[in-house]
């Protein structure tokens, strides 16, 4: 009957007084003092160390801290019958828009450019193509990808999206499945991707489909690295097909120092960070299934492990 | 019986295209080739050369391809009686809300020390204040402002706005007036100002008003360079008392060689190039107003001199 908390960045204490708030009853520890660990039903993590997830028999449900599952499901030792709750948290969203908007106005603005002049005391105008001739592609159309269509939206792009069953958002062209991969790809000047890890986005953007975007695309992607083949993206710079690429996740993470990207001209990179999501923002769902779980009804928001997400 | 277009970024001919979809039988010039001035009755631009406003003497209206009017209120030679016309474009609006998001987000987000640790091959997190515990102040609620504001806040940060005379926007805390400003600039850890260019916003933001804002206070400006007491932001920085400032707009524009602004550690100085409004984006209010002098009916979106917006 207790609830154990592997927390992410923000630390333990602050999920247990969110959590404390609105479930004063509840028996809260936190890693790695699991106590008797046949007693914890809950679980808030998004990984353990190997073989740990076996040591735990009576898990109801593993709530991730993340927004990707991969280390949940990439983990043999993880039950096969144990539900992973999706992480919802209105923060991350926000943090990760604001990492999307940022690289994405950087890119189309010039800022970088703007940043060389200054040191050499130069006031000249940089034209950029009006945001509504500019193809901006999201790939993902979740509660993620759909909220930063919508914002990038609001600049002004000419902004559609992708995902793989279709989806209707009002005012964005929609693109689904593989059919719509194409032509998606063919008008999108800007690639932004929040695709989760799976087999499916497993190098989804290889040689092939980079050579499909518009001359001079940028790509834009905090959603899982397995999504880019490193050394086709690394060609397509090169030969100036693609202009450059903001990237915050990677194959390997920490990225490797001898990997390319880190001095790459046309590279930005980030070390994972695009999202942070406080604990006080994503109880919500956590406190929402142990609730139902004591009422007897079923639980939501939980990932659906065949798609992987 | 003629229109005359002094055109600002956007070439004559774009705004001749636009505004002959909706009235073909308008006669257009494009400056300098003003032909018979008599004849000259509504002027698009955003100021003339000394003197010339003198020799149009059957203007109906100024139609401004800049938001800010101050340049046209400044020249000596505007005719008293002739009213102008208020840029209202949509594309300025979003061209202008990015530039605002991305200097807020790249000092909240500490991308340039990112860029300092790519190039050190540094994987490191660095640390920032929940968005919505950063207090925004944006200066100045009109259109842009007002759109700024809600954009801000869809990134959740802890939004107010002031202007001199009380608005109310949803969701967002205003203030107004002289005895607003203390309280506003008490809770914003990064103010935005989008103040056009009056008496009342000279030095605005001086010695003693920058002591107001918190510590580590950050200025973001894009209205114009008079609110600023370039020496106290200068002294206020060095102090460490703010943080540091993006400006867009300056008492002499372009920026002179000498001025400490270029070289200034904590300072991003851009060619006042925040926003852009192309003319197809711009012709809805001028056309509104020709329709509207041809039915006999009063011209709409007028500015007030004596505010000088």
């Amino acid at each position: 009957m207790a609830l154990l908390i592997k927390p992410g960045r923000d630390p333990a204490e602050n999920w247990m007084k969110a959590i404390a708030k609105e479930l004063p009853d509840l028996e809260m520890r936190a890693w790695p003092e699991a106590g008797n660990r046949t007693e914890v039903e809950y679980l808030i993590a998004n990984s353990l160390p190997p073989g740990e997830f076996a040591t735990f028999p009576n898990l109801k449900f593993v709530a991730s801290t993340s927004a990707g599952v991969d280390r949940l499901l990439d983990d043999p030792d993880f039950p096969a019958d144990v539900p992973i709750v999706r992480s919802i948290n209105v923060q991350r969203t926000a943090t990760m828009c604001a990492w999307v908007c940022y690289h994405v106005i950087r890119h189309h603005r010039h800022f970088d450019q703007y940043r060389e002049n200054q040191a050499a005391k130069l006031w000249q105008h940089l034209r950029y193509t009006a945001p509504d001739s500019v193809g901006l592609g999201v790939m993902g159309m979740g509660t993620l990808g759909g909220t930063a269509a919508r914002m990038l939206k609001g600049f002004m792009f000419d902004v559609a999206g992708w995902s793989r069953t279709p989806k209707t958002i009002e005012g964005i062209e929609t693109f689904a499945g593989t059919d719509g991969f194409e032509p998606f790809l063919k008008r999108s000047n800007i690639i932004v991707s929040i695709l989760p890890g799976t087999p499916e986005t497993d190098n989804l953007l290889n040689r092939d489909t980079l050579a499909l975007l518009p001359e001079g695309a940028y790509i834009v992607n905090c959603g899982r690295g397995n999504l880019i083949d490193d050394d086709a993206l690394i060609g397509a710079m090169d030969r100036g097909h693609i202009a450059g690429a903001a990237l915050d996740v990677f194959k390997t993470e920490p990225l490797p120092p001898d990997h390319p990207f880190w001095s790459h001209p046309k590279v930005t990179v980030t070390p994972h960070y695009s999202s942070n999501g406080g604990a006080r923002h994503g109880v919500g769902v956590i406190v929402d299934n142990i609730r139902r779980d004591r009422a007897g009804q079923p639980f939501t928001n939980i990932v659906d492990k065949a798609l992987g997400y």
